[in-house]
């Protein structure tokens, strides 16, 4: 078996989150095993060890490598001077990009994230109410600016969220219909809704 | 240990398949056995077994009642002599009083469908999709008729069933906002848009 190669940019470590985020969404965490991985990797289970330190450490590298990329792009938001309106579309724009460049991540986090454990499932949960606590303090300024409908934040954040994470099941449409495209259309039924 | 008590109009396998979709909900299918059932119910597991051939069993009428009320609510709405609109604001509607009203059911045939057997597992893919493909030919009538902004039908169906589907999420805000609410602000911001 050969040694785990680091390919460009990437170190090894990147290679076995990026590849345990393939297994894991496929058979999810529970039903997934280091030697499998190892497998798929094409070394020894035991050379996986000289690079982590378990199964649950890949899953912990997964989800908060997802929700950084997350926290440090709605910081950039929130700093900007532009209008509501003008955020909410960047936010939307990143989070299908983040669905179709980092799908194999994205999905684990929002399906696996439940097997973390303490103190990682906390400091997961916590930063997923934080997430979208922001976003319904951005729209809750929209509304209060007069930018935006007056209606509940908590379920406008529900809705976009919701949306953009149901690119889930976009996989059998994906040919049909490219991204940029898709974003447009998201962006415009999200914002400006479906009617003439 | 008693005997499975019939209450008001739901037979007896009603109430198996009632508690069933909690346990599964809770549990997920393969977590589930008929033991545990039967203590939830209250009887011995051989008493269920007197109502219902087996746990896939429970799984399919689950599954099956939940695409009947969907299917039959289509038929009704495609029928009716109606604007796009107001299709799409009927159906909008259903699908919010299918989350809350049918929570477990709902969410163990979005979730846990995949564990049918066939061909039980074939029908019910089959089912998903052509009913996927109604609504996308209501979108696309819609448009046609000038009703609806010019996007992909794919696309608007996506978020409508998405944004729908991500009442699983609702539950820790369901105390601060009611269901009418709930359902004018999703109406409105999924037909017209956040913005004003």
């Amino acid at each position: 078996m050969a040694k785990i190669k680091a390919v460009g940019n990437g170190s090894k470590k990147d290679i076995i989150t990026k590849r345990g985020a393939v297994l894991f969404r496929k058979k999810g965490f529970a039903g997934s095993s280091m030697r499998e991985l190892a497998d798929n990797i094409g070394v020894e289970a035991s050379s996986l060890y000289n690079h982590i330190g378990s199964k649950s450490e890949i899953l912990q590298n997964i989800c908060f490598k997802v929700a950084d990329d997350f926290n440090i792009h709605l910081n950039e938001v929130e700093k900007k001077d532009d209008t509501v309106v003008s955020k909410l579309e960047n936010l939307i724009k990143f989070h299908i990009h983040m669905m179709l460049d980092s799908y194999d991540e994205v999905y684990v986090a929002n399906h696996e994230w439940k097997q973390l454990e303490e103190p990682y499932l906390s400091n997961f949960l916590n930063q997923r109410k934080t997430y979208e606590s922001r976003l319904i303090e951005i729209v809750g300024n929209g509304i209060r600016k007069g930018e935006l409908k007056n209606m509940h934040p908590h379920v406008a954040v529900l809705i976009i969220l919701s949306a953009v994470r149901g690119l889930e099941f976009w996989q059998r449409h994906k040919k049909n219909i490219n991204v940029s495209d898709l974003e447009k259309d998201m962006v415009t039924h999200l914002l400006n809704g479906l009617t003439k």
